[in-house]
């Protein structure tokens, strides 16, 4: 990184702690340049207008979710061991989020649904696309024989997402230390009911 | 309702229609005031202050919820039956939330859950409330036969609310229209693997 990029990155790490904060709607340039101790024309050689900011602050977000919750995942072997290596990186995330303050994509997700526009795409392209990923994965634990044939790869991403989502809410707003026991043991009976032989209950 | 109540009710309306809009941080007296072309002197007359504006607008969107969600399921028998018609209810107020926009308490859980202070306890009041109804929902299932005497009520909870959550997302931001089906499916399945002779998948 030269200097330039690291500025960049800097900057772009004080924004999404701002929007995990106050939300996205927060971001403003003034605000921000107030908070890394930059002039607003330092500010606006980097980001043209608001817009940009928000934009390039949920990409610097969804980057940080591949590198710490995707990327470990895939040392682990293709199929149900790597699909239990992303939800447990995934629920350390929603502890710690990277900014101490939740997940920033998930703050951008409720802020941006009603709101047409480029950061609203942004926020769809990222969600579409971690889906992509998902399935793939799971159609991974189908082809090396873990997973049954028929599988409805789609209802498993969203009952996945769904654990995701409900233990979002349990830890961040309700504290709850019991969530992630209640989380992994959802999984594990998601992932037994989607085995070859399907388990009793 | 007399004059005041009315007015009052006018105004709360408003207020948790902007808070569906923008995030009930958005809410100030001003805002308000102008948006039901009332002065200002005259909302403080029914809110003392921004806060007790919010928490009134949060406490009205719980009423709201109760009427369109919990209510009306209760015609329902006892059992898998009002399981099944409160999570109808639910799924239809996602898609229409009563004001156009959403569900504001699912908004006020995020927006609030690193904000401490009397909001935030309102809303947790409000989903410790929920956890609670919907627990005595699923006992019910349990009591009547339906459901097995060893169900474990709060995973149960737990994944019904984890299907909530990714419906909201997925209608609301992806605004995929399969995602009803999709839920009511992971629904049935919740229901099947939780009744007194295990279904196999």
């Amino acid at each position: 990184m030269n200097k330039g990029e690291r500025t960049r990155q800097t900057i772009l790490d004080a924004a999404v702690a701002m929007a995990c904060e106050a939300g996205f709607e927060s971001l403003s340039i003034g605000a921000l340049a107030d908070r890394v101790g930059m002039s607003k024309s330092g500010l606006f050689a980097h980001f043209g207008s608001r817009e940009d900011l928000q934009i390039a602050a949920i990409e610097a977000a969804a980057e940080r979710f591949t590198e710490l919750v995707f990327l470990p995942a895939l040392k682990a072997p293709r199929g149900v061991g790597r699909l239990e290596a992303l939800l447990g990186n995934w629920l350390t995330w929603v502890d710690r989020g990277g900014w101490g303050g939740g997940c920033p994509l998930q703050s951008a997700a409720l802020e941006f649904d009603d709101k047409p526009g480029p950061v609203r795409d942004v926020v769809i392209a990222h969600y579409r696309q971690l889906e992509r990923e998902l399935t793939r994965t799971v159609r991974l634990a189908v082809e090396q024989g873990e997973f049954r044939a028929d599988l409805d790869l789609g209802q498993f991403v969203f009952d996945m997402l769904g654990i995701v989502f409900v233990t979002y809410y349990r830890r961040r707003l309700l504290t709850d230390a019991n969530t992630r026991a209640m989380a992994l043991r959802s999984f594990s009976d998601l992932i037994s009911r989607s085995r070859t032989i399907p388990a009793t209950h």
